[in-house]
């Protein structure tokens, strides 16, 4: 695996790609590498020839009271866990490769990142679509990939790039959860003992609220008043939102339901901020 | 010249030559084309091999008072000139190819977009920023060239391409005047016979500041002070600014002045708002 850490490296990188018509997909992230990330850098696999992961704490995605300083950061077992699934490039850019000091430049995706985690994370969402489309221009894939857990994110990142016209595609990938269903996150390693077992209660209001979509049951404010009885029985109080939404514009469901809706949850526990989502189908 | 009004069209034209390996340059305008669009038209054919020009009356970057609707559309001369002057293609898209219907994405150049022009036509350089990273993204160019008239807006798109690291080179064209200094624009067009005497008085302020400068006079104030009585002195009153400012940033020249400073001068006539800019040079 080749290790870049300069923008002359990518280019020259990038370069004997394309001279050798091979293509590439690459998978954005922050580190911290867990199965999801994996299971992202499988994907790529399959639909290209090369992948390059790239590890960079976008300082301008955290508010100003979020963990960004607490952040893990664990270059050398991330690099390792990538050497051994295959993966044939890892750039880590600096923060003055993404940034120099005269940056000024930013993208929003005005509507979409104004709902759900963007209500409740100002700006976060402008500098995700900041910087994913630096990366983007810098790494010149013809595929990126993205997790679905986060999944508004996913939903804002498409938007941006058909907006843009940034010739790439954008594909997602399946959340990786753990035996009891928790979603794998790279911040799951703030919970204590008692909080990991509270935590399950996401994806089980998910799948309850699946179940009875599936059964017959449409109103979209039943569903949710059952998915947040699961979560505060489990003890989960601090409910940032639990919400049905189009799957594709994310605009809140109808009332009455008939279509595939997407469910998605935000709550705190005291280590962590925990979101997930499920897909829900009509009967 | 290939005529080209949808994507499909922009696609192949754009991998033909890429298969053949041809350079190509790209110059972005709004129609009404006249001897400024043409200059820019053969520095592209001095820097590449192809040479695309799109016409597109951008809506974003107009205010909801300003001339939108009565913005000179010419296509057929527009087109002809092109075809004279050896342009290779023209690009011609309508509104919902630039953008579609869920179109919700913007980009910003904080800092920038916020004075001169910016300070008195609030969004403009967004519309700006936005359509040109679409356009660019679009043609996918190696080179795209901007006429040093509208300084600020090169200044601007010059940032946002080196921020967001889109793979494009940016370069600018010296501004067309008429044989009495008048700088070329399409809204020229709506001066009265009168005002288009007046008109003239933008460029001979910057020709007397530039003079002094040379001369030896380097209080900041001094050059504005100037220029501002040889607009007054034209019947020019409603001017919007004339600043001077450092030519690769824009931030404003210190009282004492020692390097190069760009001189820029916004006023409005009756019939249209006119910018003008001249780089003074040190004695």
């Amino acid at each position: 695996m080749e290790r870049i850490e300069t923008l002359e490296q990518l280019r020259q990188w990038r370069s004997r790609q394309r001279q050798q018509s091979l293509r590439v997909a690459f998978v954005p992230t922050m580190g911290a590498l867990h199965q999801g990330h994996l299971a992202l850098v499988r994907a790529a696999q399959q639909r290209a020839d090369r992948v390059i992961v790239s590890i960079f704490v976008n300082p301008t995605q955290f508010g100003p009271h979020e963990d960004f300083d607490r952040y893990p950061r664990l270059p050398e077992q991330d690099s390792a866990l990538l050497q051994m699934v295959g993966c044939h490039a890892l750039f880590l850019p600096n923060h003055e490769t993404i940034y120099p000091a005269e940056h000024q430049t930013t993208v929003q995706v005005t509507g979409l990142d104004q709902k759900l985690c963007g209500r409740l994370r100002p700006g976060h969402f402008q500098g995700v679509a900041t910087v994913v489309t630096i990366l983007l221009n810098l790494v010149q894939p013809d595929t990126a990939l993205f997790g679905l857990k986060d999944y508004q994110q996913f939903v804002l990142i498409r938007r941006m790039v058909r907006d843009l016209r940034l010739p790439v595609q954008v594909e997602g990938v399946a959340t990786v959860r753990e035996p009891d269903g928790l979603a794998l996150s790279s911040r799951n390693r703030y919970l204590s003992p008692v909080e990991r077992q509270r935590a399950t209660a996401l994806f089980q209001a998910l799948t309850a609220a699946g179940q009875l979509y599936r059964s017959g049951e449409n109103r979209r404010d039943v569903l949710i008043d059952q998915a947040t009885g699961i979560l505060q029985r489990a003890g989960i109080h601090q409910i940032d939102y639990v919400e049905l939404c189009d799957p594709d514009t994310l605009a809140t469901a109808p009332e009455q339901m008939t279509d595939d809706v997407i469910m998605l949850i935000a709550a705190r526990l005291t280590g962590a901020r925990l979101i997930d989502n499920l897909l829900l189908t009509a009967h």
